[in-house]
């Protein structure tokens, strides 16, 4: 075998190997809801932060801050490419063209991230992002995967060649493994949650391939922007907690506060339709919001499910529904949080024929290499890093979700939402990741 | 990343990956007793000929006879390498350098691999190898590796990219598994035997590595000259059942043939020493080989048990040993007929501290992808594909073994043998490969 010099030069030489690779790496929902915010709420200014509720592992003592510093910096630099803005402007999504105005697209193709502020305490980076709401959203994503992958790299630099190649056996022998108990099954429909906490962005996208070529029909997309564009697939996501909760921190009296989470979905059937009309409705709880909807709310596509044992959610939903005169058979419920196989398999049996349903498959699909460690180390044991809004011109954000253990928000502030919103069906469940 | 062009296009053209790359990629034992027979027996004439045991697999439908021919042919045009040679000469094998006389050595500088005849009959390959004993019986390694891998071929050929890649990622997920079991147990001592059966060289080649890395010194070594010497490894392996069936069919009276399982020990004695007196006992039953052994054989370092119950066949030659005066813990057996992990722990287990012993693990080391294929052909379980002396001066090889199904020659002159021989202490077990 010839030795492959300019490679191998290279592989010494070049200068990084980016975490984040184009500004579409990012959730496909992040870019709707940039939309969103850049025609009704241009000028909030939002502060997001990066909170590691996986406190055991010191993250400013693993990773190195300068090579952090060196990947947040080289996302500030990058901009939306022409392919990626024109893909965005003609590509349909969710069945519909022309979704992002022109002159949406016009504004992103100037679009630069602000600076971010990054401190060390207790072993822990605080890592936040100020701006206009239009300016910081995007931080989060890429926030996370950087984390994600510089940790995930510091534990593979502690491994010989022969454990690497070990490791990514393992890894693919399980990611196999999943795939196919997954093959075959009627009526499946998985899409690719898992940017935020994936091992790497190559990782991701050998995953979202293997799907895509084993799953056939059952896959249905993924959520990063750039793995759809890159590899002609179905972008997936709506809509996430950070659009209550600024609306609901923009509120001046209680009346405007619990009705700001109905407030959002008015501006947001405004903003987009049909299959796009996915309501997440756990940000102060399911059972307060579903209580208390507006008539108009049942005509949405569907619900995500996100905090509250998923099984128990969604009859939740359905009954409502049913009281409401709906049929559940024409609703989509898409279960998001803390997937894995066993878990799909065990609610599309649950549901398959009473609703239509789907899985939006994250951490345990783009970062399961537990037990793969050839030493046996938990090196690679995905942590529960979040990277939520705090401050919405200048007052607290909050989050209170149906699972005491996902508030967010400073204490105070959670304890006056709680007394506000009420806690009706919110119990407390350990957060796998 | 920069297409590699270069590579690319040899990927495209190159003539061929063969399957025997240098005339060394043989178990060390056939030099061994390639030196044995161009000392004692130079002239006699032998045909090997390989039979595949797995009828149900008809090699001749499923492999290209034009492909198997062009790898036999090449390895009639390889001759031993300058470098080989030296290392034959000048390395210490079993702890002894010079075991290798420089006649030989120069006679191997001109050895070139006789004619072969190569005939389909019914679904399966007749593959013959006929010349003077010297001449022919290096083949048998190279036909039953070349046979295997060329196999392999066809399996993999039948896989897209990404099975492919699944597929290795499994087999080495697999065989991780089975060396983490091994891992840091006292006293074991495990050799790679895999060489005939391997699902490729390139695998065999990892696996042994793979071994070599993780085992420390409860990896002894190799049985692949080749790998040893590129690798700096033990070779290991003595001495196989070829030299008293030549010898047994030489004979012409009934007491020359029964005697002349002991008169190959005794040259054997004669050529080499120390650490390389093993005994295979089993060739015409172990049972009747010990009741009738000469005295001097309770002075040889050990044996070898190859197709009786390994547990009951060290028994037995443990109580042979202790009849005869000798201390069983001075002695050492080794394994190697058809054992995986779970065998070889099982073994362990039972004799360490009783006897030294090792393992030369074969098949299920070096092609065990058994449950790997992505879509669950069976296309890569082993077969039992053997290359065994057929005649020799004219008159059937025959072997009888301690189990029935294992016995190799014309039915009639099996029955002669065993008639001859007794079968004392035979049984019918299995084979699994």
């Amino acid at each position: 075998m010839i030795v492959n010099f300019s490679q191998r030069a290279h592989n010494h030489n070049f200068e990084a190997d980016w975490a984040v690779r184009s500004l579409l790496d990012t959730d496909f929902y992040k870019l709707l809801m940039l939309q969103f915010i850049w025609k009704h709420f241009p000028d909030v200014p939002v502060t997001f932060g990066l909170i590691n509720r996986s406190r055991t592992v010191r993250l400013a003592d693993e990773l190195d801050e300068t090579e952090l510093r060196r990947q947040l910096d080289h996302v500030r630099d990058l901009r939306f490419r022409r392919s990626e803005l024109i893909w965005l402007a003609g590509n349909s999504f969710y069945g519909k063209r022309g979704i992002f105005e022109p002159e949406f697209i016009e504004w992103l193709a100037g679009f630069q991230l602000p600076a971010y502020r990054l401190e060390r305490r207790d072993g822990q980076f605080e890592l936040c992002f100020d701006g206009s709401w239009t300016q910081s959203t995007l931080w989060e994503i890429y926030g996370l995967s950087i984390v994600n992958e510089l940790r995930t790299r510091k534990a593979l630099g502690r491994m010989s060649e022969f454990e690497l190649d070990i490791f990514y056996a393992r890894g693919k022998a399980k990611l196999w493994d999943k795939i196919e108990r997954l093959r075959g099954i009627p009526g499946l429909a998985v899409a690719d949650f898992g940017t935020r906490r994936r091992h790497s962005f190559l990782w991701q996208e050998f995953v979202v391939q293997a799907m895509a070529a084993e799953l056939g029909n059952s896959f249905i997309g993924t959520s990063n922007a750039y793995i759809a564009f890159k590899h002609d697939l179905e972008a997936i996501g709506t809509n996430a907690h950070e659009l209550p909760m600024v609306l609901a921190a923009l509120a001046d009296t209680d009346e405007q506060r619990v009705s700001a989470q109905y407030r959002m979905l008015e501006l947001w059937q405004r903003t987009y339709g049909g299959a796009l009309l996915v309501m997440l409705p756990d940000t102060y709880g399911t059972t307060q919001f579903l209580a208390n909807a507006p008539d108009w709310t049942t005509g949405w596509t569907g619900i995500r499910i996100d905090s509250k044992e998923p099984a128990a959610a969604a009859e939740e939903y359905m009954d409502w529904l049913v009281a409401r005169g709906a049929d559940p058979r024409d609703k989509r419920i898409l279960f998001s949080d803390g997937l894995d196989v066993g878990e799909i398999l065990r609610l599309h049996g649950r549901f398959a024929g009473r609703v239509k349903h789907g899985f939006g498959w994250g951490t345990l699909l783009t970062n399961d290499f537990r037990d793969c460690h050839p030493r046996g180390a938990a090196d690679f044991d995905p942590i529960s890093l979040v990277c939520k809004v705090q401050e919405a011109a200048g007052r607290p954000a909050v989050k209170l979700s149906d699972n005491y253990l996902k508030a967010t928000g400073p204490a105070a502030d959670v304890a006056q939402y709680r007394a506000l919103f009420g806690t009706a069906g919110v119990a407390n469940v350990p957060v796998v990741v």
